[in-house]
């Protein structure tokens, strides 16, 4: 039970249920989610931003957005689990390009404070090519999740336990986005 | 200097100039400052709004944030800036009402992290008369400020050191809001 009182709360799990309580913030919210992990105009893919958004999430300990952003990386990069789990536990030793390595070092730093990034951090990513547009995109999308992970858990939202209760939301994500998204519609109203 | 190079940096301080350099993200960010900080359906008001800003700006560390919301609830609020020290100082000895301290002491725990705000939190909050809504905008305010100070001190911006200097820019919220903010106009884009 969430703290507060939301509408098919059995049905709406996570951020969904506190976007049908509250429309007026769910609009920029899902906006800027859909600027931020799907209008690329740099060669970060929506992969790699996912990837970032299920990092984050991981490190903040929030189930229900490291299992849907860690299922829409999933679609996108075509992968079963592995590499998420890999990234997870040590992303040092993953599959991923060392660009990616530098970024989401970055982003584990802005998750403990924004203070934390360090000259050395950016300099080492530039050094493998990330661009000032991919450096901003992965501190904003790092900065965003440590919000939504607030939002979510600090109101004491459920969430599905099943990982594989989240493949099809990756798919949807995938292929829908963010910003079409209405939490009104899917209670019918 | 900022981690990226951000157009007018000069004359644009911390997140103006990250917005300057992204408008694609300015607009659900000012978007969402908008929907939490000025369109109350609720009796937090809007001084109330920007205290809660201010207080977890002033956790997070972020001198940006907490001096262009504290100067934003000082107008708001007919403050010379004595109650917005008592608030960062010991808000429980501050002359606000108990429900605002209830409601901080939330605050102060999502600063922390999602799963740090207690059953026992909500339920002092309730006893004092908030509600659902109330409740829900204070860790959503919360969150947000959790992402905007990373996102400004993440990416090494600058910000001003005199707290008198942002009196205009607190005067000018309260006037305009944030939802009309373009970055862009201020450098004459």
């Amino acid at each position: 039970m969430a703290y507060i009182s939301i509408p098919e709360e059995n049905q709406l799990p996570g951020i969904r249920g506190l976007m049908a309580f509250r429309p007026e913030t769910a609009r920029p919210l899902n906006l800027l989610a859909e600027a931020l992990l799907r209008e690329t105009d740099n060669d970060l893919t929506r992969g790699d931003r996912e990837l970032i958004a299920t990092y984050v999430s991981y490190l903040n300990d929030c189930l229900f957005c490291q299992s849907v952003h860690g299922a829409a990386a999933q679609c996108y990069l075509e992968d079963d689990g592995t590499l998420i789990s890999q990234v997870k536990k040590n992303f040092e030793n993953a599959p991923i390009s060392v660009k990616m390595k530098t970024l989401l070092a970055i982003a584990a730093s802005v998750q403990k404070g924004g203070k934390n990034v360090t000259p050395d951090q950016i300099e080492a990513a530039r050094n493998e090519g990330a661009t000032d547009s991919e450096i901003h995109d992965t501190v904003l999308i790092a900065a965003a999740f440590c919000m939504f992970n607030r939002y979510v858990d600090g109101l004491g939202t459920w969430a599905p336990t099943d990982p594989k209760s989240y493949i099809p939301r990756g798919i949807r994500i995938a292929e829908e986005g963010y910003a079409g998204f209405d939490a009104l519609k899917s209670i019918g109203k």
